[in-house]
């Protein structure tokens, strides 16, 4: 039971009743549950039980998918994050938003307001927002390109990190004799002028428990990972091969610390939808028995509009077709297009199979096993340059999450591999990261 | 025991650890509990113990007031109501937020959320907010001209309802068997196109409880009135005298049925500040408490930035100045400065008065006395044709709030004026108002 000496880090990313498409039609489900705030609660209390790092939910200001076939549309992760606060103690909670569809000061103090009311549990998965249907919601026609949604998701950052930082931390002096609430000089404008936004600050939230939310980055673009290496602290991805994720984190690492930064203090976490059984037939029953619910015209939808084709483009039992357009034309999650397209090519599957081993439209690494099998391969990746943990996808939910908290962690336990309890309380203490100092930190006059 | 034919409304309007501006300073007072969770949650539980319809919170987008001399500075109010509603079952949440610094298509998601998330018990104070400060948090110079600030908020609320009316109420019909999970005929794009925003939705959250948060309003301007007429279900409003408010109340009311609504669908609730002491003598005593702890330069400034002048302008010992400015030339809270004006030149005030009438700058009904002596007010105005309710503004929290509950309310509940049981489960049964239907439902096919 003793420490590994490098600790393991494990977030679980839940999505509506399940990650497979199809995990809604399965008898165990609840369809109503994706806006039911008690499933989430129940799924956050079941991470925490497995001493996991945090969970996650993944957001697009949009509804997402066709409603008729899968449950559509989410809770506002910030009102879900802080739902599931009130009824956990220790785990992390971390949350998707667009730096292109929401203002600086607002979602800044949304986070500093989580990470006060969770005690410091709070984590913000920084996204751009594909698609032009979001940029719909938002008075554009189309999706700004790639390049400019960084430009501005990098402003965006600098002008939040700014106004985290605009209260110092012994700002509130509460001198009541004296009628001096606060040291008016440790609360500072920050009047940024940039090219997206001018910005007077101060925050009206004070600096939070960690100072700000953990910083975490979802994109493997060429933009996404000069992004991460300069800001994330945490970085989900998917990869699909050990190869690939070792030359992933490798990548990574070494541009975080081509920028000064330690390498230790980015976090690198794949990935992985495991579908557990006791034995290898039941977990591929399980495995089987979603793909049969899957609607295969609606895969192929999804499929070929990540594609930019037309759905008439892909023929179910052919392989994808030859003059698929490069990385560089599709305006979309890039890096994920890039990986499934290798996928298809790798295994010369065919577009029905393609859509199988996707769970319908995803990219994650998939495998069904027993839960030594799926520890295996967290250490094989864990030990190999490949991961600092794991973005556990859980296929059906609740049922997945439990199979994995009460079967897997206990073994990785067993193996010394995972924390048996929280050492820390807050959400950067549970990842090894310290709490950053203030940049604005001005010293007693 | 019996009820009033005509309910009484009752909302708790909560700021920091009390309205008055020294409240932070009495012995009683924890200076750190703006930012701490669990204060707002006890006082919450505190007026759910009364049987209050709902709670409330203002806010706007900026650093309100000097943080040097009081509590500045507040959690975001979704946040906030979403932190409340875990811990409490029945109690309406209702916070402010801006329609000159948000997008209709996030902020309608975030109410639809917690009305969710709160199982139908979601308001939302709608306000276009005034002041240059908070524009300068958001990219402009200066606030929006106060009818541009309006027209925005019109359209706003427009597309907000189509949002929140994009999924009809039976759209999700979850037939596992045959793989539908949403009627997708029944959930629509709304294709808005208008002079502020273009927005094609459908919203990403199903409609909620509610159909939609109870719709507040707090601007007694024209332009405020006349969208208060047309859209509000309650109206927060500060009224210092029986005749004001009469006024008010009529005029309100009489706009509401001039558009077609039935006037009993826009419940009225002037503003008061009870200072509760079991004796006339007590009560005066805290009173004179607060004053001395007013810091009156502070107090000036404030009262100096509300009329638009310099601060000295204002001389502590004299009336205010005679060349005011007139309210057409405000642009911002207008209605509140010539309540302000109005009060210091009924009354002959000097400006020290005037501040301790105020308690620091505002402008509600503020009086010490009796449980049975604020029973008697809340009594008089509400079978005079001022109020269909009140909203209650402690000057202390949580002792004002408990006082409230633990003695007036019982006087009220004897006298038959006041529920002795919640009937209903949504913020709208509280108040005694019909689920919206859906505006853009269609026929079944």
């Amino acid at each position: 039971m003793s420490r590994s000496p490098r600790p393991l880090h494990l977030n679980a990313f839940l999505m509506s009743v399940g990650h497979h498409e199809a995990s809604w039609r399965l008898p165990e489900s609840d369809p109503y549950a994706s806006w039911n705030v008690r499933h989430f609660q129940e799924l956050a209390r079941i991470a925490e039980r497995g001493k996991l790092d945090s969970v996650f939910f993944a957001d697009s200001p949009v509804l997402q998918g066709d409603p008729g076939r899968r449950p559509a549309g989410r809770l506002e992760p910030t009102v879900l994050l802080t739902a599931l606060a009130a009824v956990t103690e220790r785990i992390g909670l971390i949350a998707t938003a667009s730096t292109s569809y929401n203002e600086p000061y607002n979602l800044a103090r949304r986070f500093a307001s989580v990470d006060h009311v969770s005690g410091g549990r709070a984590g913000w998965n920084i996204v751009t927002t594909a698609g032009a249907d979001a940029a719909r919601n938002f008075g554009l026609d189309d999706v700004p390109p790639h390049r400019d949604r960084y430009e501005r998701a990098t402003e965006f950052l600098e002008v939040a990190l700014k106004l985290w930082d605009s209260w110092a931390d012994d700002a509130v002096v509460a001198d009541k004799a004296a009628g001096v609430h606060a040291d008016a000089a440790k609360v500072r404008r920050i009047d940024h002028r940039g090219r997206f936004f001018r910005v007077d600050g101060p925050l009206n939230v004070p600096r939070s428990p960690q100072g700000y939310p953990l910083l975490v980055q979802a994109g493997s673009s060429e933009d996404g990972k000069e992004f991460a290496a300069r800001y994330a602290e945490a970085v989900f991805t998917a990869q699909q091969t050990l190869a690939e994720a070792q030359a992933f984190y490798g990548d990574l690492k070494k541009r975080a610390a081509a920028l000064g930064r330690d390498p230790e203090g980015i976090k690198i976490l794949p990935g992985i939808v495991p579908v557990i059984g006791d034995t290898e037939a039941e977990a591929r029953e399980l495995d089987a028995e979603l793909e049969r619910l899957i609607s295969p015209e609606y895969a192929k939808r999804q499929l070929a509009e990540r594609f930019g084709l037309h759905p008439d483009a892909l023929r179910l039992d052919e392989p994808l077709p030859a003059d698929l357009p490069a990385e560089e034309q599709i305006e979309g999650a890039k890096s994920r297009y890039t990986l499934i397209v290798d996928l298809a090519r790798r295994e010369n599957l065919t577009v029905r199979q393609l859509i199988g081993r996707l769970g319908g439209g995803r990219g994650h690494r998939t495998f069904a096993g027993t839960p030594d099998q799926v520890a295996d391969t967290i250490g094989e990746w864990f030990h190999s340059g490949a991961a600092d943990g794991f973005n556990i996808m859980p296929a059906v939910l609740p049922s997945g999450l439990t199979a994995f908290v009460d079967k897997v962690v206990p073994i990785l336990q067993e193996r010394g591999l995972f924390r048996t309890e929280y050492e820390g309380t807050t959400l950067r203490d549970h990842y090894g990261l310290p709490r950053p100092a203030n940049s604005l930190e001005v010293t007693a006059a």
